[in-house]
């Protein structure tokens, strides 16, 4: 193996990937780079299936950290969302060594628990973004093809447009964001642009998680809100009468955050990578 | 009207109130009480629309000022819950006078960001128990008349059985719980046994809730939690293979939290009244 093949270890702290697409991920990989393919070590803990998680907490956090540690991996990438980190963060994160603090580390959705975990605990490559899973989204080799970019060749363009080596970033699913506010997972994002989107929830429950986020006295330091997709939204009863970019703008002005606009993030196949704080380009 | 009939006047901050239920209240309490009935003044706010409210953001915060602060009242009675009373605490809660702290409130649901922002506050009578809506439960004038009972003769058999002069007690819906983590409006609940119900979420958002409320710093000092009934819950996809009392065991046992048994709250016609604090009967 040659030192300049990236090496990337994937793990499920969260939901259940299935292995036919961790075969597509493969497959895709080695036809995208073929002269020099990525090093791809999907766990066998990915494929575990213990109720709504990939395998039990042991397990699970047993995985992470064994591939977080992995001297000879450059990157952890958390294979799909669904629930379950929230579960491990607490038991994870002292147990994590210089290696682990080396790594980049891309995902989103549920993984934004850890992500945040992370940031908290001072990780400097952290992003937002596609996760193996996504391949199995009609057009899901977009959203692989540019996680992939961004682990293999850090490339600018699998970036969100408006990341720049001026700003600090952040992004996260609402949800997620607003059931880490006032655990320890909760990061410092003073001065932080900070990207949310969302999946499949109700409008009242995006305005209830947006009550949360942006009452929350750290919160109130950010520099700013871009929204995300929030798509699909669930039918509302009674209809909202607001759509999320409206809820967006009443809970930013209610509590003095600037609302800079949207993002392009969101549970989909042109979900774009944030970095998390000042992104720099492997030297 | 004799000085001795208790008055109350009922608003809705969240949610809208259907008039034909106010009506079913009024005549279930004239019949009760055929000699002395409670004077019961429904706000017109109740039955305002404005999408998933009860009118709008304005209407509501005046029509719950108006009844609070209001001395010829005795108790404000929350109408139902719903969503909503998130947007409005911020705005009310420095304008309540007076009168307003002398005053009952019952409630329970969504109306748990506003007990826990009065309770924040250092209001001395609230509680958690029925709502004037729960009368269109099968059965339901069996939550109306336990909440009657309580707020005209602060009849002690209202209460959840566990309660007594001796304990710090406080009751909430699990996700509204978790929603005012980390905001203005969560109270300091240190040794208070806090009760916690929910209806109609699955058991990963049950589970994800319990995450935050027991992680967070302030919280872990409780002196236990009881889990009051949680269903309906919808099927877990995939099965969860946890009960919501394995998932309490779980979250209370990690967190050093003392899990204390079942509570006899929940959102059902047996729903028992919990006083938030340590409840004095009135003079």
């Amino acid at each position: 193996m040659g030192q300049d093949r990236v090496r990337i270890g994937v793990v499920a702290p969260a939901s259940r990937l299935e292995p036919a697409l961790a075969e597509a991920v493969l497959q895709l990989a080695e036809g995208l780079y073929p002269a020099c393919p990525p090093e791809l070590h999907f766990s066998p803990q990915c494929f575990l299936s213990s109720g709504h998680f990939a395998g039990d907490d042991d397990a699970r956090a047993s995985a992470f950290l064994a591939v977080a540690n992995d001297e000879r991996l450059d990157a952890l990438w958390f294979a799909r969302g669904g629930y379950g980190s929230c579960r491990l963060a607490e038991r994870l994160l002292p147990q994590l060594t210089d290696a682990a603090r080396r790594k980049t580390y891309l995902g989103y959705s549920d993984a934004g628990f850890l992500l945040a975990g992370l940031y908290k605990a001072g990780f400097g490559r952290l992003a937002h973004g596609p996760m193996p899973a996504d391949i199995g989204r009609p057009g899901g080799e977009a959203a692989v093809k540019r996680a992939l970019a961004f682990l293999v060749d850090g490339a600018a363009d699998a970036l969100e447009a408006t990341v720049s080596p001026e700003k600090s970033t952040a992004a996260f699913n609402i949800t997620v964001l607003s059931h880490l506010i006032g655990t320890p997972l909760q990061p410092d994002l003073t001065s932080h642009i900070v990207m949310l989107e969302e999946v499949a929830e109700a409008m009242y429950r995006i305005d209830r998680a947006l009550f949360q986020i942006t009452s929350n006295a750290a919160m109130r330091g950010v520099a700013g809100i871009m929204l995300g997709r929030c798509s699909p939204i669930p039918a509302n009863q009674p209809d909202f009468q607001k759509t999320e970019e409206e809820v967006a703008r009443y809970w930013c002005g209610r509590s003095g955050i600037p609302y800079l606009g949207r993002a392009d993030i969101g549970h989909d196949v042109d979900n774009k990578i944030v970095p998390f704080g000042h992104w720099r380009a492997r030297g």
